[in-house]
């Protein structure tokens, strides 16, 4: 163990409360477990808050398949303060302020050290369920039985272990619940926007699906200059929330009786949007934005996972017309080189974040955070942790 | 009429020879027939020379649908000298070295003036069987009946009348038949490594299919610095051709029995190619494509026209994993622009062209270039008008 700050509990197990799901779709359980100390290269991190992303739901929901891992403590969007560090460990030290996030970035292998995209390599295996370097779990429950983790980050705990390839140092400027923010969907909004599509002044721009991670498309195009946002959303109160991310027009597709809601894109946009963004994770849905993409230069960017598995239907004559299709994961961004520019850009007053914080809740009610996703009414709902156990 | 330098047939039809396509998957038919004068925006060419294209042959073979006109003239590779030209036609005259090009470069419409793409939106309506801006035909019979255009150039015909927004000036320094093979095939697959993809020195590109689209993709990327080209063809010979072209490394998808072509791209490359090129037009080999390239930046360039209209199916997480896929035709370039600067190219001896003519016939022969394509053997197919008839 090395930490310059040891605890009281540095290189023993913690006992915490974590809202643990016992079977798939069924309401998380707020039990008692221990969190097994860091090994080499892995951060112990106490949680301060974690927030409902809709990946965490689409998992929860799954009843198989290589992904439905049960009991397993979910949640990756959070934010906290490092307890203590193993072996190897020197990017941050207990105490530090940090977030944890599903994003790999080691730093040293071929694709974290190139400019372009954001994937690394440096576990070739992908072990769902556990660490990514042993696949092993850090959590136990009170059966003495072991807990799976979610997507390396597992927050919905008042401390959870993370590779240090999954953590990203912040800024203590930066308030606790807005660094939470930055760890998952507002950071993929963004950066499709901004590093995916590239998004340039007085584009034309159309987004489907107006959650958090849709309006952040709309926040990173008000940010490039875009002079047209369309959202599309079948909640008719998305055009006020989103005018704050500056969408100028909307359509609701449960209104499109005559025309489809591409007919309407391309009518409105002289041909067709420039940039399309699918926020929502329906393959009939990217279809639709891909057929609003202008002909010749259109870009469509898949933003939301695909919630059935279906795949993607093309068709190939309109792809020949010019346009593309473009797939990110967090947003095409490299965690630890770009959070930090955002988190400027949030101090600088230039990128909105307070605006996507519709609900707080504690992590006792954490269900209810699930419940509100569910209505599609709330963007981020914030879970402070009770961290005082 | 406009013309400067009127001949003996300004104004007036021309009766010259033509191949006619009279029924799908036919044979052609040489025939006299009338060629009609340019109306405004129009430009009557004496074809020169002409080339066949797949393009040509996936069209030809079609029996229904809204691409299946008959009688037809096809062809659209060609380089000719201007005869005439019509009303309000100032960029060529006549006695000018021309190409006639399907891509439409207007110069005037909201996308011929933007950086991006090469659509042009002058003309709402697409015209398939005849011209771009009124749709009527302008070759006639020997009884008198209409013979449809096809994409806007139409060269199996001694002469030809195409709209202004399909033709470019060609400098006479270029030889006949290296401007007749920059007018579709080979700009084609330059483009799409160039100006879509826009592969950067040292990447590894993997090329589906070496016919002379695919080796065009290969020259491109040479001329790129790619540091490793695969070429993918199931005809062994095709490796010791795509070497002239850059090709470093071969793979026979008959000889891949315990791995799949995509298993052996990957380990080739560490993970995926970093640029993938589907250059025959099945959708199935855009999934291997796809499939082959790497995850966190991986780009597929679908440049093959898919013969039977299936639609390219996308596993969306592996999209999501950081891949694209992009579509273009005429690789994305604008004609007027780009076309004058490969023919730079060639003559500053930075670009291969002589490589690519691996065959030569008369017009009366015409029909051998269809069964040397057909069989996959040779490249391009210099087709040379008798033109004194
Ligand atoms: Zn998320
Ligand atoms: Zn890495
Ligand atoms: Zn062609
Ligand atoms: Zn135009």
């Amino acid at each position: 163990m090395e930490s310059k700050y040891p605890t009281e509990m540095t290189g023993k197990p913690i006992r915490c409360k974590a809202a643990v799901a016992r079977k798939a779709g069924e309401p998380l359980i707020i039990e008692e477990i221990e969190v097994l100390p860091p090994k080499a290269w892995e951060v112990r991190i106490k949680i301060l808050c974690t927030s409902l992303c809709h990946t965490d739901v689409t998992i929860w929901k799954l009843t198989d398949g290589p992904a439905a891992y049960f009991p397993r403590i979910f949640g990756h969007e959070a934010a906290g303060i490092v307890e203590s560090v193993g072996e190897h460990v020197d990017e941050v030290k207990a105490g530090d302020f940090v977030i944890p996030v599903f994003q790999r970035n080691c730093g040293e292998c071929k694709d974290c050290l190139s400019p372009k995209g954001n994937g690394c390599t440096k576990f070739p295996v992908e072990f769902f369920g556990g660490m990514p370097r042993d696949g092993t779990t850090r959590f136990v429950d009170s059966d003495g039985r072991p807990i799976h983790h979610f997507f390396s980050v597992s927050s919905f705990s008042q401390y959870t272990v993370v590779d240090i390839a999954h953590v990203v140092k912040m800024s203590r400027d930066v308030p606790v619940d807005k660094a939470c923010l930055l760890s998952c969907g507002v950071t993929t909004g963004i950066g499709a926007v901004c590093k995916i599509a590239q998004v340039e002044e007085g584009s034309t721009v159309a987004i489907f699906g107006l959650g958090a991670v849709g309006l952040a498309v709309a926040e990173g195009a008000r940010l490039q200059g875009a002079s047209r946002i369309i959202g599309v959303d079948i909640n008719p109160e998305k055009f006020e929330i989103g005018k704050k991310f500056g969408v100028t027009d909307f359509i609701n597709p449960t209104s499109c009786t005559e025309k489809s809601v591409s007919e309407v894109i391309k009518e409105m946009s002289g041909g067709g949007a420039d940039y399309c963004f699918e926020c929502i994770g329906l393959a009939s849905l990217m279809q639709d934005a891909f057929s609003s993409s202008r002909p010749g230069c259109g870009k469509t960017v898949v933003v939301g996972v695909e919630m059935h598995g279906t795949p993607l239907s093309i068709n190939t004559y309109e792809l020949l017309r010019g346009r593309s299709i473009l797939g990110c994961l967090f947003g095409g961004f490299k965690p630890k080189f770009d959070i930090p520019i955002l988190a400027k850009r949030y101090l600088d007053k230039e990128l909105h974040l307070d605006e996507f914080i519709s609900d707080e809740v504690k992590l006792d009610e954490i269900n209810r955070a699930f419940d509100m996703l569910h209505r599609g009414k709330n963007l981020r709902c914030i879970i402070w942790m009770d961290n005082y156990f």
